[in-house]
């Protein structure tokens, strides 16, 4: 008998159909002989519409209280699955967060986890219930109710089936698995049956979103084997797990991010500490620097690239722009026009040339290269945002065709 | 500095603009130095949306899934009412049931309240916040989420302000207050300033529906003050407490039941037990008879009658009918076309002549009296329900005019 835990995000249940179908698959695998933890997030626009709500009566309310309202949405959720696995004949017990024994962090709206005491899901299991439990929220030591932030359910599965030892973490979503490239972009591209927790931690990273960040780094730590499949389509999906052997290939996909903005301070003075007070001025603020960029000074001046979210690009600019013209900088240029297309995989490592064959796509192309950034098993490229797509196909062709 | 506990139901909360009104009500008696603990329901039809929700899924869920589900309601309307708080430039903290201390048997969907721990309440009050609560829930001792049946909000407020020993326990309501006849159908009808608990017991049993039975039980029990005012006009309401002295009125109102049915018996065997043994098939299905009245037995035969709620009308039927008849009764007859009126008051107790002058406003208006029914404090008849209205109006007339 094994213990095994499922995922279900909002579009799988987002009304009573859905939420049936969903009980079919839970109550099919326990019919198999295993124990069955079913983590759900709210009911489709729940959450955008208590969001909403609250946007009506306070957009500046307390952190605390959006928790305590967003938290609502998965207490709908869990009750009508339990409801509807009860209609099939088979025991649930609906389990809230802090019911199921997460234990969290005080930030309100993004806490984390701090441990999960599973003893009464333990005792539900034990009962022989399928037990449902609440995502993407928790309790603070204050016993107050706190919330993972966005895509924190992903998350409160793996932090089940790491404190349970679970045989295997199952993420149900609206796609079939992961994909070598966007297969509504990418007529070719194919779904991957294995892919390392890196390779999955820089495409998450790169905008795939097929799942959530947190949730990966969490299963590489303990080393859960997670399946990323569809709730809709009855077909194995991709598993997520240390080392993949089955498919030896140069790299597991291409993914294309738009949320990004490119900043150049052009004519910086070359002189030691320049760029450490530049960026020390963003980290000051908060905001993330990606692919760096300094251009070979030339005549006691330089030019310096960086790329940051787009949502936090004018406020980059804001924050430099004063600074750096009064010492010596030329000025400072924002475009957000701009996508960065990378391509990941394990097996660049061990093979040169994975960085020729990507730029000799884009070449054919005819597609103009902006910035590059590299690390062990990734390589991106800053471009127009209007040649985003077509960058994805061309560098997919190559690679897989 | 005084406690005061305020009660705001579904309709008070429904909407943004109605959420601010109580705040603002809320705020205003904060700041004119007192500690105030907020009750609410959820808002507006949320209720009757959840369940239909769940009737869609599985309309034999488990009773505490329907717990589960259902308070979610009150979480929404307590974070929103919060924030509103917050948005006035005060502080506010929410607390679901559990979290205020209410521990409750585990019937789920009908709880009862064991005992209310209000260190919580009062941690928050101590720190100048006003609180919201949760009505209608609480927690059992096995950890599940509890809720106390329709109309429960108004008891959680009682039992706050018996456990905080507060001054006074607002019920905010969609009407002003207590009055001598229903409004809407009695021009002449008047708000009363005072009633005792027990007139206001006598008067929510007989449908007068101002406020839940259990929460006046309970303000009775531990002799808390109550009063019945409407969250839109800006007036004072009644006051419930245990003796009223102000005005010296022989009733305090007329109240009008049209849920209720006649069943008669006839022709029973005048033998003793008979009695007896025909309540037990009503009682053994948990149906509450209301008014009985029996005749005088003559040739060894008597007639039975008594009243039920409408709702369980057919069922005490059925439970008799085969007994009864094959026990030498002639036949049963059911009536549910019909109403009890009733009228009640303290005063009444040391004044004769209350039933006559009511049975006089009844003949005057040629209505015709089927059952009577009398306690210290109340008198009821049973009428034709067509003219329940016209009975009102006529005994309202003659006491209060």
């Amino acid at each position: 008998m094994s213990l095994i835990v499922q995922k279900f995000g909002g579009t799988s249940v987002r009304d009573a159909e859905r939420v049936m179908n969903v009980a079919r698959i839970v109550t099919d695998t326990f019919a198999k002989g295993n124990d069955v933890v079913v983590v759900v997030s709210a009911q489709g626009d729940t959450t955008d519409d208590l969001i909403a709500k609250a946007e009506e009566i306070n957009p500046k309310a307390s952190r605390r209280e959006k928790d305590m309202l967003l938290a609502a949405g998965e207490q709908i959720s869990i009750a009508l699955l339990a409801m509807a696995i009860e209609k099939l004949g088979y025991h649930a017990t609906s389990l809230l967060g802090w019911q199921a024994g997460f234990e969290t962090t005080s930030a309100h709206t993004s806490a984390r986890i701090r441990r999960v005491n599973a003893d009464r899901i333990r005792e539900a299991l034990d009962k022989h219930n399928i037990v449902v439990v609440a995502g993407f929220q928790g309790i603070s030591r204050r016993g107050d109710i706190t919330t993972l932030g966005r895509g924190g359910s992903d998350t409160s599965a793996v932090a089940i089936a790491a404190a349970m030892h679970a045989d295997l973490c199952q993420i149900y979503t609206d796609v079939e698995g992961v994909y070598t490239a966007d297969p509504r972009k990418v007529e070719t591209a194919r779904k991957l049956k294995e892919i390392s927790y890196d390779e999955m931690l820089e495409l998450a990273t790169l905008g795939a979103q097929v799942l959530n960040n947190r949730s990966v780094e969490m299963a590489k730590k303990y080393n859960i084997e997670l399946e990323v499949l569809s709730s809709l389509a009855k077909a194995p999906g991709t598993i997520v797990k240390e080392k993949t052997k089955m498919e030896k290939m140069l790299i597991s996909g291409v993914a294309k991010d738009t949320d990004v903005a490119r900043i150049s301070v052009i004519g910086v003075p070359n002189i030691p500490g320049i760029a450490f007070k530049m960026f020390s001025k963003l980290s000051a603020k908060d905001i993330n620097v990606d692919i760096i960029l300094q251009s070979i000074g030339h005549d006691g001046k330089k030019d310096i690239s960086f790329t940051v979210a787009k949502t936090r690009g004018r406020e980059a600019v804001a924050a430099l722009e004063e600074y750096m013209v009064s010492h010596g900088a030329k000025e400072v240029l924002y475009d957000d026009e701009v996508a960065k297309i990378s391509i990941v995989g394990a097996g660049m490592e061990s093979h040169a040339g994975v960085a020729t064959k990507m730029f000799e796509a884009l070449y054919d192309a005819q597609i103009n290269i902006q910035m590059i950034s590299t690390s062990e098993i990734k390589v991106s490229v800053l471009i127009d945002i209007n040649e985003a797509d077509k960058a994805v196909k061309a560098i997919h062709n190559k690679f897989f065709d």
